[in-house]
């Protein structure tokens, strides 16, 4: 049911397909946040427009509202928001643990108060499981730890943790149409990465993540361990680099063996009036857009991009008008899934590493 | 280029064809609001899937922020917001009475400060052609003055005022693509609204609007006042009721020979958590609604209605997402178009009069 196909690969980098139950995905892909059951500011029909096919849900954040339950009465998040292609939820792990002082972490899980109301609640392995079967994402993931990436002996303790959490997340699951996904821990030391990279692919999940990256480590520490894990994550099962990234990062990714992304950069930064180019980021309040007749980029082939000038998004944007971060929303998506559509495809025709020297050499030109 | 062909009526209700630079209009017709140059939380694509065929934008606003002459340099207000069809400006006149004590009226125009920065400005009647000769609508308004209705002396002056500047926009305009329509004054005075309805006829202009309605009167007054000035606005030019209106002020009015309205009401309730239907209004916030699978409409066939329960919607609005002011600015939109387009095809198929009773029946049951 959850097979994966790989068509192709040029190095590390793979072009595959995953199959779910609500259709294939095309990897690697790109997968905007919908935190609250919808990706803000946008329909599901412009996800559609801008070629999104996976789209990431919140687990911690659908329980506390409108609740899991709800949800499973409404016929699940797809029917709930309006999307029939695949969703991920997250486990809830990576928000808790962002509650910082609160929430507490035991053996058996994770006591913590609502961010909207201070109201006390639990989640465990088989809680996580439970809200995520009742939410009813194609791709579920195991209840983790995710540890500030520099203290060795707490991280030590936080992957161990992890790793039973994950026996215990498939133990409780019970539904055969979400894929479980097992998440590697141990923040920036290889040799604590490598134990969990061989204890996930132990379990034989489905799909495997790279979790508690993107968390505060240098560049080079990220590449380097998700080189470090991806050598060991088995070949055939696709991998998940999860909450990131920036364009860079992605390409820096891809050639490192990763297939799938999520994050909420492009959104984001819609919403802080930042257009995303592949090599840029524009600040669309700069008076030097107000009387621009271009596009945010001529290239662009996204609705925003064919259809409205720098200086109509500048006026939307000072007068504080909602379409603002819905265009701009709708640019900065259809930016990261054409690059990785680009990937894809120069893996497929074996031009990926030509593909990655054009792009690097770019960018650099760019931070000159 | 301006001509109106009536293609049916029935008492005195018509249907119609207005032709414009920018395509057909058919009359009976309801304007969205696009004060800031955008339909507030929708984009020209939905308004185009809601039955959208003429949008109004506001002078005032526009010559503020971000500039007439800067919307001039970008192509025109249908280049700059991305709307090919029609488009109607008010003159400002509305907006500047509205600024009260920030405002100083004489025969000449209007100073007034700016309700952004009270930087001080000054409209005459010239000035209002001119902002809409940049902004470049279809549909352009003479300068008015709105008058609190009920101050007979004041309204009289204000009337014989109106008079001169629409005389004086006459003269101003220089654009052979634009339609200027005269705006009949005179508050809840019928033997004003006479005279002025006589006043602004006589100008011979491609249509004719109602002003000073909907701002203070009773629902008798304001269609009292409808029906005396219907009387004698000339049967083959367009007739325009400015702000109007809710769904039973529609009927009322096309019911009494008005052809165009405009309305705040769809996008302003959706911003306030409000689902507008032909007979009755949701708040979706109410509790009940929080386990609702139902769409807020059954027989409504917009977007919204089709793809989201109250529950939804709820959930969104409870969450202040945005997507919750983008489907029900949809279905509001819409709900306010398909009544239109019923009325206008009962008025060719003859069977308006049953239309109309059937309405005003259903709108009896659900008030008691």
């Amino acid at each position: 049911m959850f097979s994966f196909e790989i068509q192709a690969t040029d190095g590390q980098a793979r072009a595959g397909i995953f199959h779910t139950h609500h259709g294939e995905l095309l990897t690697p892909v790109f997968a905007p946040v919908g935190t609250q059951a919808t990706v803000k500011a946008i329909t599901p029909r412009q996800l559609q427009e801008v070629g999104a096919s996976l789209i990431l849900a919140n687990t911690y954040h659908l329980y506390i509202r409108p609740g899991d339950e709800l949800v499973a009465r409404m016929g699940g998040l797809h029917t709930f928001m309006n999307w029939d292609r695949p969703i991920l939820t997250d486990s809830g792990g990576f928000q808790i643990f962002s509650l910082a002082a609160n929430r507490k972490i035991d053996e058996d899980g994770v006591t913590f108060k609502s961010h909207i109301d201070g109201s006390l609640h639990r989640f465990t392995p088989e809680k996580a499981i439970s809200i995520q079967e009742n939410l009813g994402a194609d791709i579920i993931m195991a209840f983790d730890e995710c540890a500030s990436p520099y203290e060795r002996d707490y991280i030590h303790q936080a992957m161990l943790r992890t790793h039973k959490w994950a026996e215990r997340c498939l133990a409780a699951r019970s539904r055969n149409d979400q894929a479980l996904f097992g998440i590697v821990q141990g923040g920036v030391f290889a040799d604590l990465r490598q134990v969990s990279a061989e204890f996930i692919t132990s379990l034989d999940l489905p799909g495997n993540a790279i979790g508690g990256l993107s968390v505060g480590e240098t560049k080079d520490e990220m590449y380097s361990i998700v080189e470090t894990v991806n050598q060991i994550l088995p070949h055939n099962k696709p991998r998940y680099l999860m909450g990131v990234g920036t364009p860079n990062d992605i390409v820096q990714s891809v050639m490192r063996g990763v297939d799938i992304f999520d994050c909420v950069l492009p959104t984001r930064l819609a919403r802080h009036n930042a257009a995303l180019t592949r090599f840029d980021r524009l600040n669309l309040v700069n008076a030097a857009f107000a009387d621009d007749p271009e596009p945010i980029d001529q290239a662009c082939l996204c609705y925003t991009c064919q259809h409205y000038s720098r200086a109509y998004l500048r006026h939307l944007i000072i007068a504080r008008e909602m379409l603002a971060a819905t265009l701009l929303s709708i640019h900065n998506i259809q930016t990261l899934i054409d690059l990785i559509k680009d990937m894809r495809q120069a893996i497929i025709t074996g031009q990926f590493t030509q593909f990655v020297s054009a792009f690097l050499d770019h960018q650099q030109d760019n931070l000159e």
